[in-house]
C-alpha cells in the first residue's frame, strides 16, 4: 500500500478516500484484509486514530466490514460498474437511508404526530394575516426582540439561566452558533474540550472550522478536572444536564468544580448544550450551569430541535454581557437566519402557553416511552442492561451476549433494525474501551414500534454468535 | 428546620428551594444529615411522599448524597471562586439608528410595498392547510428538492446558469454560504481575490474566518487580470452582473480572460456572485458568467434578498459537479437553514409564476425610480454626475462643488438624508483616489421621497463649502 499524503485534506480523508478508490477500481478485491491499524499507522507514519476514522468512514460506508479480533475486510460490492458511473451523475448526494431498516433507534427525531399542528396552523395564520410588509423588513441581526423576550422568560423560569432578551442570538442551528462562537473567541488562541465519549459531530465542526480542540474523558459525573488540566484546553463544551451519549447529569459539585476551573484563568469559558434539558421524567429538571454562574464565565445553548423538532431550525445562545460588545463589533454582519414570519409564529407559541402545554405532553409522552423501553430491555432473554438518568430521548444498552458492538449493530441491522454503536461517539477512540454497547434513541418510534423494534432486537442477539458474520 | 409553605408552588419543590438555598448559603454543612422523611413529613404535617420528591431532586442535582440505612448527607462543595469582571453592561448592542435621519439611500432595502404580499399569504395558508407533520420532518441538507428544482429551472432559463437541482445548496444568506465554501475548499490553500473597489462585508467575512484575501483593483470592466497575477489569488469573488458598488457589467471578452485564467491551474475558481443581476433595465439581461464555463470553475451565488426581500432569508449556491461528493463527505453536518414551510411557500411562489411577475413589476418600477434618480441629480444646481450601468438598485455620484467626500455625506446627514462614502468600500484604502463620490441605493424609497431627498441635497450641497464644517 503506497499512498502519497498532502495537506490539502485532513490525512483521515485522503486514507479514507484511497483506499474507496482502489476498492471502487477493483484493485482491492473483496474479501481482501486491509492492514491492521497498527500496522498502517507505522508505515504511513500517521497515528492509529487517523486509520480508525478512515476504516471509521469506510465502514459506514459499507465498503469495509469489521470483523472482532481478525482485522478489516473488503465487502463484496455487486454494483462496482453502475457505482462508478453514477459517481459523476451523483444521486448519491440524496442521503439515501439503507434499505431494509423496520426501526430505527436514531436519536435525530422527535415525535412529529403529536406536534400541536393545529396551534402551529392557527398563528401562523393569525401572523400572516396581522402583519404585512414588516415581514419583509430586515430584523435585528440577534433575532426579533419580541422572540428574544419569550424565550429569555422561558429560560429564566424553567432553566434557571440569568439572561435579559438583549444576551440571546437567535440562529438557525447549534453548528451555526457554534461557528459564531469560534470567530466571537479568536482561533489562534483557543483550544476547546469536548466530551470524550460525545456529540460526534462536534469534532467534525471544529476541524472544519479550524479550530483545535482536545478530546477530555469523562466519568459519570462529566467532565473530569484532572483530565481538563491535564489537556490545554481553556473552554469547554459540555452538556451538563444530560451528557451526549452517556445520559449523565452533571451534579452540583462537578459544576461548581468546572466554574471554578473556569474562574481561575481570563480567557477560560464554559459552552453549555442544554439540547435535551426540558425530558427529566422524575422530579423537576436540573437547573442549567449557567444559573450558577455569577461571573460571565458560561455561554448557554438551547434549541427548539428537541422539545419541538429539528425542522423548526431556531437555536438560541445566552452570550455574557462582557461579550455582548465584540458580538456587536465583530458578528452582526450576519444576519439573522431564520425568516421574520417563522420568528413571529414561534413567538406567539411561547407567549400564548402553547410550548409549555406541549413540553409538558412530550414529558408524559417520552417518559412512557423511555418506561416501555427499560423494560423491554429488561425482559430481553439476553442479558441487557439500559444506562443513562431517567431523562433524554436516548439511552446506552450494554448487552452481554457474547456479541461485540459491530456483531450488535451488523445482526441488528440484519433484522432490520437500526442501532448505533457506542465507539462512534469517541472523537479520541483510543479511550474507548471495547465493550458491548450500543445508542437507542427513542423519541421517533411508536410505543408499539419499540416493543416489536426490542422483540426483534432479542431475536438476533439470542444466538452468542451471529453465523452470517463469522463467515465474513 | 422551619419553613413557611404556601400554594404557589408544589410542596416538594418549596421544600427543595428552601433545603437547597441552606446548603448554598453554607448553614446546612457538608456531611450535615438531613432529618429523616418521616421526622420531616411529620414535623412539617406534609406526606413522606412529598419529602421523598424534593430530596430526590437534590440528590438528582448532587446537592445531597443518600447513604443506605444511614440516611441522607449534605454532599460537599468547593467554595465557589467569582471572578471580577469590569462590567461593560452596553445597550449599546440595540443598534440605534443616527436620529433625524429623514431620506435614507442605503442599498440594503427593497420595495416592500410592492410585494405581492396577498400572494404569498393565500401560498403559506395553502401550504400550512395542505401539509401537516411532513413540514416538521428534516428536511434535505442542500435544501427541499422541490425548491432546488424551481431555483434551477429559473436559472436554467432566465439566467443561463448550466445546473441541475442536485447541484443547488440552499441557505439563509450569501455569507453562510461563503463559510461553506471557504471550509469546503480549504483554508490554508487557498487564498481569495476580492474587488476592490467592493462588497464592504467581504473582508471582514474572510478576516473572521481566518480565510487569507487580497484586495485586487477593478477598471470599468471588472477585475483586471494583471493585477489578478499580480496577487497570488488563485479563487475570485465576483459581481460581473452589476459590479458592487461600481455599477459596471462585465464584458464578455473580460469573462473569457477570467475564465481562461481559472483554466489555466487546477484549483483556481472562481465565485461568481449574481445578487441583483435581475435588475436589467435596458436590453436584455447579461447571461450568467457561470453559462460559459465547461470546466467546473465557477460557483455561482444568488439570493432573493433583492428580487424579493432580505427578510425572506433564502440565498443558494449552484457547485460544479466534482465539487458536490466533497460537500457532501464534508459539509452535510450543516442541516438547510431555511424552516421546511418557507421552502414549500417559496417553491411554489416560483413554479406557479408569482416570481416572474413580481420581476417584470419590479424591473418596471425601479427602472422608473432610477430614472428619476438621474434626472433629479442631473437638474441639481451643483455639478453632480451619476455613475454606473443602467441596472441594479444603486448608483455612485460624483459631485463637483468642492466638498470633499466627507463633506458630501456629513452636509447631506445634517439635512436629514442620508449618503454613503465609496471610500467605504475599498478593502485596501490605498487604491482610494480622494474623490467626491458617494453611493445611492435608491430601492426602498418612494419616487416622491427620491425627489424630495435629491431637493434636499440639492440645498444642503449648494453652498460651494459648509460653514459649519470648517468650524468642526
Amino acid at each position: 500500500l503506497t499512498i502519497a499524503l498532502n495537506n490539502e485534506l485532513p490525512l483521515y480523508q485522503q486514507l479514507y478516500a484511497y483506499i474507496k478508490s482502489e476498492i471502487q477500481a477493483g484493485r482491492l478485491g473483496a474479501g481482501s484484509k486491509l492492514p491492521s491499524k497498527r500496522k498502517l499507522s507505522t508505515h504511513l507514519n500517521i497515528s492509529q486514530n487517523t486509520v480508525q476514522l478512515a476504516y471509521n468512514q469506510l465502514i459506514d460506508e459499507g465498503y469495509v466490514v469489521p470483523s472482532e479480533r481478525r482485522g478489516y475486510f473488503v465487502h463484496k460490492l455487486e454494483h462496482m460498474i453502475k457505482l462508478e458511473l453514477s459517481e459523476t451523475t451523483s444521486d448519491k448526494t440524496d442521503f439515501k437511508e439503507e434499505s431494509r431498516i423496520l426501526y430505527d433507534f436514531s436519536y435525530q427525531g422527535v415525535d412529529y404526530q403529536t406536534f400541536p399542528f393545529s396551534a402551529w396552523r392557527k398563528l401562523t395564520k393569525e401572523v400572516i394575516n396581522e402583519y404585512d410588509h414588516e415581514l419583509l423588513e430586515l430584523g435585528h441581526p440577534q433575532g426579533h426582540l419580541g422572540l428574544r423576550t419569550s424565550i429569555a422568560d422561558y429560560l429564566r423560569q424553567s432553566r434557571g439561566v440569568n439572561c435579559r432578551a438583549n444576551q440571546l442570538v437567535i440562529s438557525a442551528g447549534t453548528e451555526f452558533l457554534l461557528q459564531m462562537l469560534i470567530q466571537l473567541l479568536g482561533k489562534d488562541e483557543n483550544i476547546y474540550g469536548i466530551e470524550n465519549p460525545g456529540y460526534e459531530r462536534l469534532s467534525l465542526l471544529f476541524q472544519s472550522n479550524g479550530a483545535r480542540f482536545r478530546p477530555i474523558a469523562i466519568d459519570g459525573n462529566g467532565m473530569m478536572p484532572e483530565e481538563i488540566l491535564k489537556s490545554d484546553a481553556n473552554i469547554l463544551c459540555i452538556a451538563p444536564a444530560h451528557q451526549f451519549p452517556s445520559g449523565g447529569i452533571m451534579p452540583v459539585h462537578r459544576r461548581i468544580q468546572l466554574l471554578n476551573w473556569a474562574n481561575e484563568r481570563p480567557g477560560r469559558y464554559i459552552i453549555e448544550d442544554d439540547y435535551d434539558s426540558e425530558f427529566k421524567y422524575s422530579g423537576k429538571p436540573i437547573p442549567a450551569l449557567q444559573g450558577l454562574d455569577k461571573s460571565g464565565k458560561v455561554i448557554y445553548m438551547g434549541s427548539f430541535s428537541k422539545p419541538l423538532s429539528p425542522a423548526i431550525r431556531v437555536s438560541y445562545m445566552v452570550l455574557p454581557e462582557h461579550l455582548l460588545q465584540k458580538y456587536t463589533d465583530q458578528l452582526s454582519l450576519f444576519l439573522c437566519p431564520v425568516p421574520a414570519i417563522d420568528q413571529k409564529v414561534l413567538e406567539r407559541f411561547i407567549r400564548e402557553g402553547y410550548f409549555e402545554r406541549h413540553l409538558n405532553k412530550m414529558r408524559n409522552l417520552y417518559k412512557r416511552k423511555r418506561e416501555i423501553l427499560t423494560s423491554e430491555i429488561a425482559r430481553m432473554d439476553v442479558r441487557a442492561q439500559a444506562m443513562g438518568a431517567d431523562a433524554g430521548l436516548h439511552l446506552l444498552v450494554t448487552v452481554n451476549n457474547g456479541m461485540g458492538e459491530e456483531e450488535l449493530v451488523i445482526t441488528a441491522l440484519k433484522a432490520g433494525v437500526k442501532v448505533y454503536p457506542y465507539s462512534q461517539y469517541f472523537p479520541d477512540v483510543s479511550l474507548y474501551q471495547k465493550a458491548p454497547v450500543v445508542l437507542l434513541g427513542f423519541a421517533s418510534l411508536t410505543e408499539q414500534d419499540i416493543t416489536k423494534a426490542i422483540g426483534m432486537l432479542n431475536q438476533a442477539w439470542r444466538a452468542t454468535v451471529c453465523k452470517d458474520f463469522n463467515e465474513v
